[in-house]
């Protein structure tokens, strides 16, 4: 591996998502050499992913190249590989690129999709926690319609014009939402020798409410909002089976041939960590100060991080503030032991949920306050868009919503790549081999 | 095939290139109903997928969903879809989804990549005549240089960072000085710690000079041009194999892990066209009014028809001006013939070629009118918006080019879908299969 050996400890950062990212752009590089390693070269805001799969926005809106963000940054080396394992002994980190020695690691890896050991779910859902599987499911969702024009069978037809989401946490609410806008305002246009009356948006839901994390206030309206918008929802129903276009609940089956899964995340580690410090959640058991069990230079922050709190016995919740608090916090702690200076533990700062439905339909809880409806609406723009890293993206993002909102129809409909499920299938399986 | 059949005429258009898309925009649908069939659902704007590959345009600005255009026209119907076979005696278009008889066809399907039998070169090239083939191109240049960060081998590096692009015409010469733009001002600040200045470019034209069809003195500037961005040119010079990252030629061979080929072009022809009707470059010999030799229901439309004329005996050229010339002058043919009135032949109205190698650099003939420099590229900047489908697309591409031209930095480099060889080989594979 070529980096230069200086003479300050090295810290790698295992990770470039919002934990990673805010700890590299804040950390004191006049103390530290900084190394991130990510095996994209791009910083992914996962909370817009459901617009690039809703045809909404483009990948780059939502995107953005990881040497741009770290340009002007001194002594940080960025690589981009994927991480085979983590030599605690040896104190490196082992890529297919070579070994790379740590003085102090980071471990911010994130979570990934959750099938909880369900096969046939795994092998024929479509999931969508990156901008790969986000676009591949753009593709399915338009080229379904295409399909649907040319067959005369019935049955074929409803499978390919129904949409099956699993888990109506934010993800889930706000994908069902931006399809069932699709569905009333856009693709009738596109398709006017189509039915578009025949396409159903199922959510299905194993707990009792929709957003179940937020209050019932929240849920009830929430599931107001989507049935306005002509989304079924089924609660208390947990998939159990998914194969040749048939979903098996405990209660109603559906034709479907695409299974949309938002209802499940884990902590997503590297090889070598040892079982008895992964928790809940295949999390890395942390204390306070965002440090592995026993360990005084691996620290491990966000998704893959499982910090109790008083508030929060079972963990911290994963969610982009989390990680990005923690970033910030460890960014801070490192230049106050580069000084000698006490570290105080992490404290989380909870700044509230929030979901959108579609258009002047959203819900927000901000502590105290809690609202619902066009004002929510705007506060989930402004506060989205704030988030977004870059000038460009935030005015990429804002012109798209505008236009959105005004003309209903923002042409990037484009099936650049087809979805093939049989490719999909080797992918998955050669980054299970990359990773064993 | 889920079409209605009605009391008009029906016209069979494959391919919704520049001439099948003005044809079906044209087309008088109240005398005939229009099936156009494209293998893609979006328009592609040819002419500036090379800004696609160097990563100063997305995808979705110079692509057009077919059905947005079309949306408005009624008695017409696009089939997303490839074709297998011509049917000439049954009068019908077999394809993968069905058979669609036709009283008259256009056949406007385009060209393809010519690579001259060398099966060297096809297997291991880069082409760039599709999106799918421009994305691609910018994954591998990107990682290209996140490999050479990684390796300690010379000769590796240097394979790494020599890109040859082969033909030097407009698409050569456009992406040659893109390239040089990239090397010069983008990668330097994303890459601090690789040297720049061993990425070389180098542009082999069999042809004596670059830009062979345009004047003397348009080819001169344009090669004092890309000298000046540090482009290398090799004239009279054939490629002749191209193996394990060697590109052997008539002179000087080339270690390079990327070629690309922009050298050549001919007609992609649907099966069932009797071989005794094809002529120089794989087009199919038509008369003046487009038709195809003693077919009068057969048209043939753009890159994929030989049109003799006076001025050009061999054939009229493959732009995209004769295409939409030549759609727009079917449109009207068919409206006269529906009226019984007699048809004119075409005629081409030659507008003149341009290229641009850079900023401010740029060489044009327009007729009498021939100039060069900033004002050259300038007029080349309008016509290209002007020519661009769909008023979202002309503004997102100004405003991406003025950002770039103040900035020059535009955070599109972004690696959405690692390019592996092995995969495009099978692509090509399975195209073939399904062409045979």
């Amino acid at each position: 591996m070529n980096i230069p050996k200086i003479d300050l400890p090295r810290v790698v950062i295992i990770g470039a998502g919002f934990a990673g990212l805010k700890l590299a752009r804040q950390i004191d590089t006049s103390s530290y050499q900084v190394v991130l390693i990510d095996k994209n070269n791009y910083h992914t805001f996962q909370p817009l992913l459901y617009q690039v799969a809703s045809a909404g926005l483009e990948p780059d809106s939502i995107a953005y190249p990881i040497r741009k963000i770290l340009a002007r940054k001194k002594n940080t080396y960025f690589r981009m590989t994927e991480v085979k394992e983590i030599d605690q002994k040896g104190k490196k980190v082992v890529t297919n690129i070579g070994e790379i020695a740590y003085d102090k690691l980071v471990i911010a890896s994130g979570a990934t999709n959750n099938f909880f050991n369900n096969e046939s779910i795994s092998d024929n859902s479509m999931p969508m926690k990156s901008l790969t599987e986000a676009l591949d499911l753009r593709s399915k969702i338009l080229e379904n319609f295409e399909q649907a024009l040319n067959t005369m069978d019935l049955v074929e037809r409803e499978k390919l014009m129904n949409f099956v989401i699993v888990g109506a946490g934010p993800t889930g609410v706000e994908l069902a939402g931006a399809l069932a806008e699709l569905r009333n305002k856009i693709l009738p246009k596109d398709f006017p020798d189509l039915d578009l009356r025949r396409m159903r948006i199922h959510l299905i839901e194993a707990a009792p409410r929709v957003l179940a994390a937020m209050d019932e206030a929240s849920s009830v309206k929430a599931q107001k909002y989507l049935s306005k918008l002509g989304v079924h929802i089924w609660t208390d129903t947990r998939v159990e089976e998914y194969h040749n276009g048939l979903v098996r609940t405990n209660g109603e089956n559906f034709l479907s041939d695409t299974l949309i899964w938002a209802a499940g995340v884990k902590g997503q580690i590297p090889m070598g960590i040892d079982a008895s410090k992964i928790g809940r959640g295949n999390r890395i058991v942390v204390n306070t100060y965002g440090q592995m069990e026993g360990e005084e230079d691996i620290y491990v922050l966000g998704d893959v991080a499982l910090m109790k709190t008083e508030a929060f016995p079972d963990g911290l919740p994963m969610m982009g503030s989390v990680a990005m608090q923690q970033g910030s916090y460890l960014a801070k702690a490192f230049s106050r032991l580069a000084k000698g200076k006490n570290v105080r533990p992490f404290e989380y700062n909870d700044k509230g949920t929030m979901a959108t439905v579609g258009r002047n339909l959203a819900v927000v809880e901000m502590g105290r306050f809690k609202f619902q409806g066009t004002f929510a609406w705007m506060v989930w723009m402004f506060v989205h868009l704030m988030l977004l890293v870059g000038f460009r993206n935030r005015v990429v993002v804002f012109v798209n919503w505008t236009w959105n909102y005004m003309k209903y129809n923002n042409g990037l409909r484009l099936i650049v790549r087809p979805f093939r499920r049989d490719q999909k299938k080797k992918e998955i399986q050669r980054e299970e081999r990359n990773r064993a």
